[in-house]
């Protein structure tokens, strides 16, 4: 089941994500170049069959031009590292930045490198640790050329239409069945995805919030503490389920509405820690959620799911303090409700 | 591929819920006895095979010992009918309430029919048009016997192992895997449906809200009115994407995290109305969203994104008017802003 | 400054907001009998001038009929007081209940004792530790009459008209610009002052959430850790101040749209403990929140802001943990992201 | 009542709110030099004792050195403005912006004009079109000298100790019981009054909520369409109430915790129309709520109650409208809920 059309691609940076890019196109008889500041990274991919590059300037000596190389990078890394490639690159050759990048900062970059005739591409990625099975869902920017000439690269990496039924009322055309898509000039691709994780963070806090509805309705059976300052439970008989959470996360994953890949995780986790004890509910965000937030103020466009689905990661991380310290000192000023400091 | 214990059921209400229901259950082997009020709907199933009842006697008549009935009604007819059914079977039938009923309504229901031995079950039953084929997720309350007994036809109307794969940490043991469940006892199945619906609320908002943004990313290139009431758009040039919100929703259904089948039915109704005109957007809520916030509150557990979702659809019906007029009327008294009347 | 019309009334609990009712009526020229399960509480006021009662029959003794009996008792006690003072009442009686009930209880109390002719008023007192000198704020449910009869009584307990200017646009008429008000009939009351608290609720977060925007808005001097998980500021030139919140707080007393008593009441805590070291944090909710956004879903009312606020309060109490858990487990299954527990 | 040290100031710009700033100081014995592009506006405050300016030459002319100049313009026409002038001001003159800029300008605009030593001062103005007799609430951000030297005029413009009683717990020191603060430097005036309105956003929205449950406090009154798509009310005995919400709003104006000037105005504009009926409720948001939501989002802050009170706004607007249909179109894909257009 190989490509028809081969490919030669350079990847930076060995991380998962990386390292399982490369395997995935390797497997489909794409050739690949790799280098990361990890040797032991390098030397890995080697054995399975990579070409392995010692620097960056070795990487881009053992492209053919014009050349394609791929970042898989963190964040904070990509701009000194594109700095140095465009110094090593020629004309007609295209960076893939398939990070997590802000949507602004490809702009920036795209015209940065225009006058050298280098093309810049803004791919996200989505998949996570399971996208070498399962592929990775493509959402690309850039000029339309380059995007064309690297379809193979880009057909090999997404999941392929076999992964979900096709939709019914749709013609069959274009990339997007296959799970790959090019949504529009530099930046596109990461605007896309950075909508995506904003769509990503109110699903999670959907599911996290229903299950936790259902962990929580034995409330009728367990002793309140009885103070003015707590309000009793009006109808405890009504709160009478002990429910397996993780055995309604199973059920969800078929035919119901819910059913979704998120379900499916959550079940999967649920069936090793049935109350999730292992987890501390820290929640980080990392970006792409304050960014969509930002975009829909811009535009003008009403988000409170996605905006209270990240304010909520806020306040699982005690960011909120100060907030709540400020409404406990209104209550001890008007009603006299004491709230003295309890944490140590 | 028919089941290995055929049962006889009865069906009250042949909508396209319940109609649905029988053929699913007549295609794995199980016979039927169908009645509606409507005699056209009776008509046409007894044409596939089912057994016809002219009325709820000749239904149960119908029945053999231990009979049971399964409703499918609009929530407002499900307690008359009870009250009726009531008074026909016997004791040690079984009455499964597969409807949208509250689960309070269950725990009474199924307390007022204990002393004649009736088993009362509520059943949530997700899979909308769709389950014909796709088989339905059932979440199940009442007590363990009856429940036992209907084991053959939940399993004909649940999806079964096949529609998902199995999850990777879990033991292959319960019903859960094949898409259907006894939660626990009385209300049960209906308290699980319910916060499905909720999580069902919370996961389209999070889903329209994704796709209104980039349905809105060409905020760049529209001219807004300048005037003291509008702020201006700082940043045009980081607006000025042109996407297609119908390809968008179709790559993401494939290898991506939002993957769901939510996804799925909008990519649908995408490719048939690329910009959605043919939809008012005056989104109904029936009940069941309303219920998973008030169980939220009773049990004190934060649920904002599922409330926000609930309280986006009355918006959507116009109902925050009142209270946006109050807001015109402040900003009117402390800042002179015009806003005056401009609906006719 | 006395009123012209002295009343009697008996007190039922004299906690601060009773026993402070008490002194408010007797400066006024009101006659009080009180009674307390406390007996030094009773004799407090006793030596004040007040006509002590030994049990609730001794108060009934005391007073004049038609006798008027206020309650100011927590939630959980009013029921059984009440059913013990009806057996000692007689027609044309009135009970006043100044506490924090339910409406819906006042509907079904008001009934209970309609047959033998006993009143029942509904009395939403808002005010705090500081009504004694400021007056209370009244909202008052229940029958025409006995609402009438006690006027002199609620006039004295209220601020009165000079306690704030008067709204230019309103005809000085009805008892509204002296602090009270006859809201409607059995539970009006109690139903206003449950949606005060909800708006209290919304107006304390609100401020909250800008005193925290402003404690925090020297995000940009603290060091961040950089790491994968956490979002690095972009722009940390922009929060770069140092601001005395306390300050703000006092600043905005005067002449700012935002001004309000409970800025008033920011700004004093703030003055004792100017980072809020004092306080936990630790939000309690007292039933009127959770009943005015279960009104709200009830009448199909969006009230996102008063429903965000009060499922805050539930997170600062930590309620939100086993979600935030589910969000950790589910980060963890499709990104790798290491989220183990750390809390011990 | 005048001040002890009179001064000279320029007013550029005589709208409503410049035209009472230069009226307010006038009457406390300062002098004032005006200009704006409408010369019947100069010339009304000639009228009134103000010196004409015809240019901003003329008015940069007409003020003595050091000096300062106020701008009160539309946020659109500072930067040109302030170009011009700073063309002609002389080093250690001072330019005060009391417009609603975005502090982030501030920042940038006293970086420009300190290399020719001319001081830019922002002053967060808040009080409306009731500032005039009331007072402003001065929020001012820049260097300390210029701050320092211009007291008198901020003094004479804030509202005054005696506009609200004495802080308690607080020592009489600091300008803030008067009613204005030096909050930082550049840009913190501004910063602090976009906080400020976004806490008038979440306060507004609260006020408003609360009021609409009242006004639908007879949602059992009123006949519901009962169909699939409706929720019935379960429980229309709990709302038979025909409330009085301008009354309510007056109630509590007085001793209650939710008293605030926001209160005193709704209570004002319902005395005039009673249903509001008067106002559209397109409910327009000038800046300051986005650039609050998105600080908060910068420093890792949650304000869920201000982010959902601005995207209400945009909902009041119609701005959700699109996402509205997305949820249309789902529910119609897995339910065939029919929500076909119904708009023109």
């Amino acid at each position: 089941m190989a490509t028809d059309t081969p490919m030669q691609l350079g990847m930076i940076g060995l991380g998962r994500m990386g390292a399982n890019l490369v395997r995935r196109l390797m497997r489909d008889g794409h050739r690949c170049v790799v280098y990361d500041l990890d040797e032991s990274a390098v030397r890995e991919l080697e054995g399975e069959g990579a070409v392995a590059a010692r620097s960056l300037g070795d990487l881009v000596a053992k492209l053919e031009r014009p050349r394609a190389a791929w970042l898989m990078l963190p964040a904070a890394v990509v701009q000194p590292t594109l700095d140095q490639l465009a110094e090593l690159l020629d004309p007609d050759d295209a960076v893939i930045d398939g990070g997590n990048s802000y949507y602004r900062d490809d702009i920036t970059r795209a015209a940065q490198l225009a006058p050298r005739r280098i093309h810049y591409l803004d791919c996200g990625t989505s998949g996570g640790v399971w996208g070498l099975d399962r592929g990775y869902c493509l959402m690309i920017g850039g000029e339309r050329e380059p995007v064309a000439r690297l379809d193979p690269i880009f057909r090999t990496i997404a999941p392929g239409t076999g992964s979900a039924e096709p939709t019914p009322s749709r013609q069959a055309d274009g990339t997007a069945p296959q799970g790959y898509l090019h949504c529009g000039p530099s930046g596109a691709g990461h605007f896309v995805k950075m909508v995506h994780n904003g769509v990503e963070y109110g699903m999670m806090a959907s599911i996290a919030e229903g299950l936790s509805i259902i962990e929580h309705a034995d409330a009728g059976l367990r002793k309140r503490t009885a103070d003015a300052e707590t309000t009793p439970l009006r109808e405890p008989e009504a709160y009478q389920y002990e429910i397996d959470v993780g055995e309604v996360a199973e059920v969800w994953r078929r035919g119901s509405v819910v059913g979704s890949w998120l379900v499916d995780l959550t079940a999967d986790a649920l069936a090793r820690s049935p109350h999730l004890e292992d987890f501390a509910g820290h929640v980080s965000d990392s970006g792409e959620g304050r960014w969509t937030v930002r975009a829909a103020i811009d535009e003008g466009v009403p988000t409170p799911v996605i905006a209270t689905a990240l304010t909520d990661r806020f306040e699982s991380r005690g960011l909120g303090e100060f907030g709540d310290r400020v409404l406990s000192a209104m209550r001890s000023e008007f009603g006299g409700h004491a709230e003295k400091r309890s944490r140590p």
